[in-house]
This record gives structure tokens, C-alpha cells and sequence, in this order.
């Protein structure tokens, strides 16, 4: 089925409309209309090949919401109509310990990406949700139950949603637990949201003193200047986690000096440059550790979006037409957006 | 009482017979007669001060057995002649959160070396076990149940084995766990037999082909020689925990790319130049972690103390007298010792 989608050809170009085709629905998919698509920062790096390795034609997006317009006969989980969400997964092998396990993200065999990823539909590699429909399998289809007026700023549940809800929830935030969140962007907003629901004592760290109130606001308890040395100290030796979501190279010891024994420091961004080696002897006088997490499983997924949907929790968005998706970008690398973009896909047909 | 030590003066000179002075048992102590202590490269380093802040004179050694030659009148758990062991702490504030939880290594104001450790006593400084005699408070003696002839090779027990022994039961290795070991030195060979005796499949990393058949007599199932590619690849994404020993800067994703998913390596030595810095994605595409770990808490080293008693390990052994403590620092500096130097105490005598 001819699909319009927005993407492009080459790295270097703006990006452009195109028409690309969707499969047939096979007995296990679901055909989604897509409504809203969140702008990540993967989109840009990938759709201009600066993590290397982009296939052309490129039609990034991975927080895709939207209505089940078609069902393959298999298909008893959805029915059209219902609305439902896609996230940075559409495939993984099923069968490795992973898998097996509900953390398909891990996929021993390599998860299978929703834009950039193989697949034996045309042209050989997936094509994202900057397009009017989807055809995905029923495993990687995820239920929205928040209200229709709430589905735009629930699209970036998908990536930045997850992203900070797995880690905070294999860690443990909640109740009687002090955890940090390093960066207030499109992921550290939801980071905090996401800690304070869960019940945790929530420190956000930003480098800007503008942000004190904003960040206040989404729910954090104390709010750290990270430049402000004196401010870091007075938080030394004190949180159970820290979730860090700045992806630029820094310093993380300035950060890890201020977990507890036992405490950890998790990463959900790669550096295009690698952080400063990190002090060995800040981890082994207090037992702390340094981890990495990505995004989450599906049944992860599914919990969070239940969860942010009884709690009424949704990402702060600015809306955009699919035709402005450069600007947005340009925006977004300056981090002059409260706090993701989400573009309208209705804008797609115009 | 006047007691002969071996130590030093200043950095740059040789260690040297120098009488010291140790207090009389107060109510909670316990005079321990030396009969042997371990050499530990902390020994060297702290001597020479090549970590900053020795104080002078300086007497190394934490690796210490012998027997009880008095107790206080309130010390009810050790009496005159029984054979017992000291390690690298002799006190902490015993009300901190850390204290509480039985890991005083991780005192929260600090613990209290058995040697360069702050002290009311003489000459304000503590002084370790290349002496006669100790006097230490109670709660920091340890019972040693190995029979007398096993004595002086017990006594890296009390360092090299807490320091692997802690990491290796704190990330759980036992049965079903596939635990790699790196590094085959006073540390690393306590951690092989450890991590073998506790049940896990031992995976012992050199980069010295001529130590093979040494790490598989001290338990490894498999040796892996770390400069070999093809030999690492052959084990990428399949530990559960891995141990590193090794203190010189190193290339340390080589090895957390052999970690499985949530798999963790941990770090026991601090590197006295920065390892470059770890690669952030391979953290992140399996939820792995880099950790440290420092020694271990009084109740888990006397269970180490136990469990090593009941199976029978000790530690692999070259024993020296006190003068030739200058050539065993130059030949531990070149790592020609298998594995570990223990002074007879006895020559401090002569």
C-alpha cells in the first residue's frame, strides 16, 4: 500500500515527502494509522548517517501512536479501532535467553529497529513512523489506553517513556529510595515524572539555573545546579541511583561521588566522544557502579503505558506540522524544545 | 612494650629494623604475637609513598597471623594462645550506616588501616604487621581455624583473599555462573581458587601464555591469554561476573564485551594512570556495569576465614625473612612470585 512519509535520500539533504510502500497485513500484523510520531535525537543522527551505517531511503521515527485500521486473521490482541502505539522495536528473534526472558531490547540476535532495521519488506530495511500507517507485528504493538485528547503526548512514552522507566524500575526507584536525574530534556523530563510518580525522593541536575522552576514542576523534590560545586556536595555519598541522560561527553565523577555504597550510575546516551575515564577509586571505596540501560522490554512497555495512563502522565510536547520536521531538529540540537517535538501526521497529506 | 618492626623513615630508602611501640591491652584488645605477614603491593606503595600521605616512620604490612599472647578483661570471644589474624582495618566509627550493615570497609568516617591509620597511640600513626607484636581492639580479630602448618600461607587470606572473596560472593558466583577472573597475581590466584571452590565455571585471563597450567592447577576450568583476539571473541557476552584484579591501565571493554546481559565487571585495583575510558554502548546494548569493590566486612572475612579452613585453601606461597624484604618488593614489582610473599616474623629477631 503507497504510504506518503517524510525522510530522506541522502545524508546531507533536507529532509523530504516521499511515497513508500507498506505490506499487506500477514496473519500476525496490525496495519496502524498513524496520528502523532515524537521527534527523537536518534532520528537526526540516523537520518543523517552520523552513527554511520543509515540505508537510504531513510524515514526515521520510533514514537508512533495511532489506530488499528486492518488485523491479520491471527490477530486476537487488537481490533480496529483501538488505539495503540509502536515503539523503537517492530521485530527480535524470539528464541534467545532475552527473549525469552521479555527483554527483546537485548535480542541476542539483534533487535530489529523500526526504521533502519532488516526486513524483507521493500526496500530491505525498515521505514519508521514520519508516514501515514505502519504494519507491524502483533508482539511489538502496544495498547494506549489514555484519552484521545492525551494521545499526542503520549507518542514519546515509546522511546523517551521507556527509556528511563526500564532503568528506573530494574533499579528500584520508589518509596524510601533517593534517586538523581542527570539532564532535563526530552528524556530527563520524563525521567523525573516517572521517578516522582514512582514514589522516589527526586533530584534533578541540570546545568542551567533556568531550569530550576521547570523542573520543580514535573515533579522533582530538589533541583542541583550541576555547576555549582557547592550544591553537588551537599548531595555527596547520598543517592541510591542515578539516571543519566546526558549523552554529551562529561564528567561522571562529579555525579558518582554523590551515590551511595552500592549505589549506581546508569547511561541511556552514547557520547559522540567519550566521557572523561571514569575514577576507579570512586567505585571501589563505595562499592558504586557504572551501568548502561536501553530502552525496555514490550511487557515493560505495556506496564509503563498502563501506568502512565492511571496516573495521567504524559510527556510536555510541542506540536509541529511534518514540513517544519528541519526547524525541529534544529531546535532540538540547541535544546530549545519543552520537551519533545510531536509531529501531526495528519500534516503528512497536505 | 617495645616491640622490633621492620619499616621506614623516609621514601626513599630501604625498609629497616626499627623498635616501635606497641600499648598495653586495653579492656576490648587482643596482643597478638606475629608469626608471619603478607606482602601486598599497598606494602610497597605506601611505604615509598607513591600514594601521597605516608606518614612517618612507616610500618607496612596487613596480612597478619599469629597467636594470642593477652586480652583485655573485657574480651570474651579470644584467649591466650589461640591463633588469629588481622587485616587491613583496625577500627571504624562502628555507628555509621555502613558499620551497621557489617561493612566496615566502607565506614562512612572512614575505617582505620592497620597501617598509616589516625591513632591516639604512638607516634599517632598505625603501624602493621612487619612487627613482633600487634595489640587491636576485639571486633577486628579475626579467628584462624587452618591448622598450624597451613599458618603463614592463611595469612594472604586476610587481604588478597577478603578483597577477591567479597566481589566474588556479593555478585553471587557460585553454581550455574560462569565467572572470569583477570589477572593471575597475589589477587587474581585467591580468586580462582575462590570463585572454583565456591562452585562457579572459573575463567582465568592472562596475558602470559606461560601461565596456562598454572591457572588450571589453581582451579580454572578454562585460561583465556588476553592478547588473543580469536580467544576472546570465542567467550563475548557469556559471564555472568567478572573480576579484575589488574591495577595497570588497560583496555577495559575488551573484557566487558565478554559480559552477558546485566552481567558486571568488577575492579578491585586503582590504576595509577586512568584506563581509557569504557566504550558507554557496550554498557548500554546489554544493561552491563563496571563496579568496584574494596576488601570486605570483619563477619565476611572470618566466613572466608571458614570456608577456606573447611575446604583447605590457602594462598600459593614463597616465604622470605624480614631482610629480604627490599628484593621481594623488586621482584612483586616484576611479578616473580607465585604467588604471594609472607615474612616469618621470627626473623625480626635475629
Amino acid at each position: 500500500m503507497v504510504t506518503k512519509a517524510y525522510g530522506a535520500h541522502v545524508a546531507d539533504r533536507p529532509l523530504e515527502s516521499i511515497d513508500i510502500e507498506r505490506r499487506a497485513p500477514g496473519p500476525h500484523d496490525v496495519q496502524i494509522e498513524i496520528a502523532y510520531c515524537g521527534v527523537c535525537h536518534s532520528d537526526l543522527h540516523t537520518v543523517r548517517s552520523e552513527w554511520g551505517g543509515t540505508l537510504y531511503p531513510c524515514v526515521p521515527g520510533h514514537e508512533i501512536v495511532g489506530h488499528v485500521s486492518a488485523v491479520g486473521g491471527e490477530v486476537t490482541k487488537f481490533k480496529v479501532g483501538d488505539t495503540v502505539g509502536v515503539g523503537c522495536m517492530v521485530d527480535s528473534c524470539q528464541h534467545c535467553a532475552s527473549c525469552a526472558d521479555g527483554e527483546e531490547q537485548y535480542c541476542e540476535n539483534g533487535l530489529v529497529g523500526t526504521y533502519n532495521g532488516a526486513t524483507p519488506d521493500a526496500p530491505g530495511h525498515t521505514l519508521g513512523g514520519y508516514s501515514q500507517r505502519i504494519v507491524v507485528s502483533d508482539k511489538f504493538v502496544l495498547k494506549i489506553t489514555h484519552p484521545e485528547e492525551q494521545l499526542a503526548a503520549a507518542a514519546p512514552l515509546l522511546c523517551a517513556g521507556i527509556t528511563t522507566w526500564s532503568p528506573l524500575r530494574h533499579w528500584k526507584a520508589g518509596p524510601g529510595k533517593k534517586v538523581g536525574i542527570v539532564g532535563i530534556g526530552g528524556l530527563g523530563h520524563m525521567g523525573v515524572k516517572l521517578a516522582h510518580a514512582l514514589g522516589a525522593h527526586v533530584v534533578a541536575f541540570t546545568t542551567s539555573d533556568s531550569k530550576r522552576a521547570d523542573a520543580h514542576a514535573l515533579g522533582a523534590d530538589e533541583v542541583v545546579v550541576s555547576r555549582n560545586a557547592e550544591e553537588m556536595q551537599a548531595h555527596a555519598n547520598s543517592f541510591d541511583f542515578i539516571l543519566n541522560t546526558v549523552a554529551a561527553s562529561h564528567d561522571l565523577d562529579a555525579f558518582t561521588a554523590l551515590l551511595k555504597r552500592d549505589g549506581t550510575m546508569t547511561l541511556v546516551g552514547v557520547p559522540e566522544h567519550a566521557h572523561p575515564s571514569p575514577n576507579v577509586a570512586a567505585l571501589i571505596f563505595k562499592r558504586r557502579a557504572i551501568a548502561g540501560s536501553l530502552i525496555g522490554g514490550i511487557a515493560e512497555t505495556q506496564e509503563m503505558l498502563d501506568f502512565c495512563a492511571e496516573k495521567g502522565i504524559v510527556s510536555d510536547i510541542e506540536m509541529i506540522r511534518i514540513q517544519q520536521i528541519d526547524e525541529a531538529y534544529d531546535r532540538m540540537q540547541k535544546s530549545d524544545v519543552k520537551y519533545r517535538f510531536v509531529i501531526d501526521n495528519a500534516t503528512l497529506a497536505a
